[in-house]
């Protein structure tokens, strides 16, 4: 079980200035909206199915996302509430063992019903409840408005896993069914890569507490750096290329012996949807199966496999202090799920002067530090607070969002995770070396 | 993987007097809509599920049998037949080597295109090209004619599984789907088990070309049968639970070392479908999850459950020489799924004169002998008869039908069979003796 | 798990008039010493390892053998029995559920204790106390009689045991271990494959009650036979080599569809222990690794690779049926342990003048049979009986023995048994075909 | 596969003044012997055998370490050397790649050959080639130097292997071997858990270069530490043991993810190899079977249960950060294997006044920090450096070595490492809290 896919990790600090509600309840709207627009080029089958017991069934995502806030928001505040169904409060738990028992993770296929039109039903009676909700009050308590707030991340993070999940179901059917009719640019060139130097010392990272962020980013702490250089661009499909025709997956030199392991075990060869057909390379994409470009990103690659890039590069991946360190410098820009890209774009050279480039959007970046918690981090109480750090173990970090993430979702305190070998989310590569 | 769901066994000999291609035609359109109509309660999403790789997505054997028609029929028989989509060739294929290469069966339920509209789409279109091949000879050829029925009788196959495979499907979802309304009439009584005597000696069994039947059931040969003794009807759900009750999962000393592993790896502790709620036991059925009738014949145990029970009943199962010689002298009448109730019944007092009972219908009953080729059996040349006799390994022969089986399937000489293990058909148990 | 190695069907009816027990005497010091001949060539390491869940350390089969005559003769006949060491008790019993606890037997190996030294001297305390019951008595009870000359037979078939797993250990050695450094004379020749004769109609198989047989070679009972021919001889390896390279292991028509998947699954492309190295085959034996002998039959074949070289050389097996009715008229020689020579030999032209040939010893021979009770099999009461058909399931009827069989142990009648896929036994391949 | 408890990270650093070779020939036959001193309880079948693939045979460990000195100084460094079998070569290369091939690790058992006794005849003439080499020159070049000094860390890493195999083979024989009959005195009590302040900031860690270390200890760099506190000594198994009856094995509120989810698939229940036995708990020890002492360390628990067990304490792992700045201010004393104890002791109460204690010998400590590489560190060139870092991922840091760890191994910078569900090394828990 992946279960980081779910992951929620509660409310850390609301801001001191708490927004009116009228805002909060535009927000609202506009979010949930956000996710019901995602199923426009579905089917209904598509929505039924779950590829791996990593994915889950876009229709699950709809239900689950609903379920936070019956189970977290409704139930807890408003006293006459009915559950819209028990049964449901099984079926679309994730892992909350407080709240109770979880239907079996693999098996969410099989949930034939409720069907989606269901599920939908089911999101508008919850959708109506919280207008409810917020229309009884003029100010809405702190520890409600948090919690509602989270609720609305927690939603983009599983309209993220949306766009992951249909990706990688499609990639099993010869059919090959395009999500996105809609053609991509290609780039004809790519910015060179150059090397952004920093001095190091004693700096602080972590989130402040202005605005919302998830706990694990907090609290602010102090960290010693070495001096050390950043990519001023992440790795390219054509330079990722280079290292596949070198041998790259070949030449256990390059590798950590559990990515060894995992190369030989299951055959990789390249990244996750790259296919060569008739001496030409393709990729999946959410916009068909295309024509590989070799300056876009590379993509859909695993922690083994940036880390054996990056040792053939004579590099290293950063650290999350170092990218974060360089990171809240720069302005949160780049290729995020609203451009309507849902593949990552190379370097524009209207981006050229300011670098480092890509830091936000386009692919999540593999960093060479495992997830666990900061210095003075401590779980919330009560339920949500329950599993906080639960998943702090066998987990890389990755920052900066992706084409994939809604752009008010990313932060330079964000720490996205996965396990080393997972390959189905829009992760890619950037360099870094000691300076 | 379980291919022995998707078996086709050719047409082993048509009969001396070829019927008019007009009645092939009724049969045709009559078979094809009975597929259709089991869908009737279905939602998009059940179509598209399968809940373990021994079975298959509603809408898969929906396209498969028209796959089926597709390829054996149209493409050698219309000179300009287009194939529908070329890609459903692998989509839909089985397990016919020859053919080419098969879709993996487990991943079956990933393809959630083509949608079941598109599905029922290629049916509707392979139905139309079935009609102009016949319209076009008023007298079809021998072979030809052999292979549509072998298509239909595929078809009827694919029926039962279908109505197999979705009460397996429902059984994982705490919602507890009902696939018929329709209320079941509960039995107050069964009729008392008795001892039918058979002589023995040399007899002859397996199909004597007469009518359809799958090549499997040939050719007719003779065998000799010590003097041997059969159940007057099959064992009620009340005597199994005697069997239970007597601690029969618990003691080794009734059980095939095989038999008893599975019951400890898997924990089995009562015939699938079973559950004990609150002190009563209850049955997962097509017609919901309803109590269990104590009269009506147990069913979806494994050979394991019936070889077991035997013993632990002074008992044995019947060989299948032996169940053919007594029910060759009986008529085909029985619980059969034109009944409308998908459910097996108990014996009813007016059948109590003529035995012995439920021979046809109602369930499967296992025999003791394994699933290996008769004497003188041949595969047939040719990509249909391929694989005639390639799945006579680990599975043993049931007999007779099941409620979810056509009427019009079901022969004397019929032998269906599944791996040991098996349990999820529609079958139960018919004791023997020697005499 | 493959319990069958261990498999000890008890003795099914003792002969009419019982030998004096001073034979009995002579015969168990033979059988018991013979077993211990058998590890001469061993070290001490070589006695501990099992290859693969259904092998045992030779270890483990000294004392289980030993722990047999301490459970099943000593303890109930001596009343003043102490056993050896209670957890022995345990550690040795192979699959007897009444007589208690197993240890787990994929786990054999992990007992370094009790070492060789202590099971050879719990051998000699086993030896000394049969004795000392044997001298007690003038003329033995029948019932302690039959169960001694059963600890005999069981003791001959671990012998067996303890050469094919030990052939199956070394396999994995890449120095090559040789159990037996004689050298092993080429044949230069075989014989003409012809085909023997016979006429069927109703004939008698099974065991007839004079002398000792296992009880699942019984009762004698008819059974019809359909005129058939049997080979004169069975496969050699240079016909087995041209059905590898007519492409065999790549051509799924010859295949059942279990052996198919087998094939692909573990990428069978040889028998067992056959290594091509610079274009030469060896295989590797008892007597090492040695150069292919075309003339020797084929060996270390599956039921699924016995089964498709028959229908590649337009022939199928025997049944079980068919072989005993062959057999039946034949003498018991042939190419057993006794020769010395632990490998199939090649037909002697010697021998040509009467067929069909190696009929007994040499190979084991793959039957087309299940191994199912025979009509009238009564499985015997208490503990030896208790399990006496349990294995009566998924499992092929091999005939006639092998080279590692003692010629005494083995009969027309006798019925061995292991599942389609097993490989690492002396067994090959004999055709037959319709007449 | 777990490579880890083979690892050898190579030598990183020489000290600036070499020893003369005549110490580092006592050395080398003192190190040498120690490791074939541990076999004098053993049999040879004890010395033949691995319980689980992460564990090797004593007398692959014994070939193992002679393999090292003959791969890494005798072939290179003696210009006539002739291998004292080729086939050695690949039988005992635990894991290089640049080496060549390697024989399976879950496999090591299967070698019967060499026997033990082989095998110490090996090791002979590795040490008079060796000692051959150290005659030939009066002053050996550094880098042979510290090649052989690197060959004797290893073979002390694989001492301590031996034992902890050892002790984890015997767990599964019923007969209850004991490794070391010498009785281990009881401890009566254990001082009060005081906590010792830290006040963090700036600090250095990472071994100075000043003697050996290997490679993954260095460089030595700064990190900023916030002000904590550390136990004044690890966990007894009496505070455990109110873990345990608090029901900490069935809340999951204490658990990481993946550790409740290995809790439940291995239905872990108490640490490893503690067992009750009639309201009794006892303890499987090198010792034999004993009562559990409730005063001494708790040991062979997994990170998951220390990091559990730290939640329910209200408190936390130690970083490595943290433990090294504690035990660089401390003397390298402590419970190691040349105490003759193999069973971690109880704090007595003559330590008392120095704090805190057991940091080194006793148990390895796990720390809350994955193993990864320091800032700065780079893996050696040729074929001893080629693997340096390629164990960093999936592993969590231990500390401060343990009984069955030489003292002489031990260094306050060391680093062990094993994944977070590792429990057969003698690993304990020490705690710690923000300050």
């Amino acid at each position: 079980m992946r279960p980081a896919t779910d992951t929620v990790t509660p409310f850390r600090r609301s801001s001191a200035t708490i927004a009116p509600s009228d805002a909060l309840t535009e927000q609202f709207v506009a979010v949930r909206r956000a996710t019901v627009a995602l199923i426009a080029p579905l089917t209904v089958e598509d929505c039924a199915l779950q590829s791996m017991p990593d994915c889950s069934p876009t229709k699950w995502h709809l239900a689950h996302t609903s379920w936070f806030f019956e189970t977290f928001i409704l139930a807890p505040n408003l006293p006459d509430y009915q559950f819209f169904n028990p049964t449901f409060r099984v079926l679309f738990n994730s892992y909350y063992q407080i709240i109770g028992e979880q239907y079996s993770r693999p098996r969410r296929a099989l949930l034939t019903r409720p069907t989606l039109e269901e599920v939908l039903h089911y999101r508008r009676h919850v959708d109506e409840q919280i207008m409810r909700l917020l229309d009884q009050s003029a100010r809405l308590p702190d520890a409600l408005f948090s919690a509602i707030v989270l609720g609305l991340n927690h939603e983009q993070q599983h309209q993220e896993l949306i766009l992951t999940d249909i990706k990688h179901l499609f990639s099993f059917n010869p059919l090959r069914p395009v999500y996105q009719a809609r053609s991509v640019e290609s780039a004809h060139s790519s910015i060179a890569l150059q090397w952004c130097q920093y001095a190091g010392g004693v700096v602080s990272i972590g989130h402040d507490g202005n605005g919302f962020a998830f706990d694990n980013e907090g609290p602010t702490h102090k960290v010693y750096l070495q001096p050390f250089q950043l990519a001023s661009r992440t790795v390219t499909n054509g330079e990722f290329l280079a290292f596949i025709e070198a041998g790259g997956y070949e030449r256990p030199e390059f590798w950590l012996s559990d990515g060894w392991n995992k190369v030989r075990a299951d055959n990789w060869r390249q990244p996750l949807y790259w296919e060569k057909s008739d001496g030409i390379w393709f990729s999946h994409t959410l916009n068909g199966f295309l024509p590989l470009d070799l300056h876009e990103p590379v993509c859909h690659v695993s922690h083994y496999e940036a880390d054996a890039y990056a040792r053939f590069a004579t590099a290293r991946l950063p650290t999350e202090a170092e990218w974060e360190h360089a990171a809240s410098q720069l302005e949160t820009r780049g290729n995020f799920v609203e451009s309507g890209r849902v593949q990552p774009a190379a370097v524009s050279t209207k981006q050229a002067n300011k670098q480092p480039h890509q830091m936000f959007g386009g692919t999540w970046e593999w960093t060479g530090s495992a997830y666990l918690p900061y210095p003075g981090f401590k779980t919330s109480a009560g339920s949500l607070g329950e599993y906080n750090g639960k998943f702090m173990s066998n987990q890389m970090v990755l920052r900066g969002g992706s084409c994939a993430t809604p752009q008010s979702h990313i932060r330079a305190s964000y720490r996205n995770f996965f396990p080393a070998d997972a390959r189905w989310q829009f992760s890619g590569v950037r360099l870094a070396r000691d300076a």
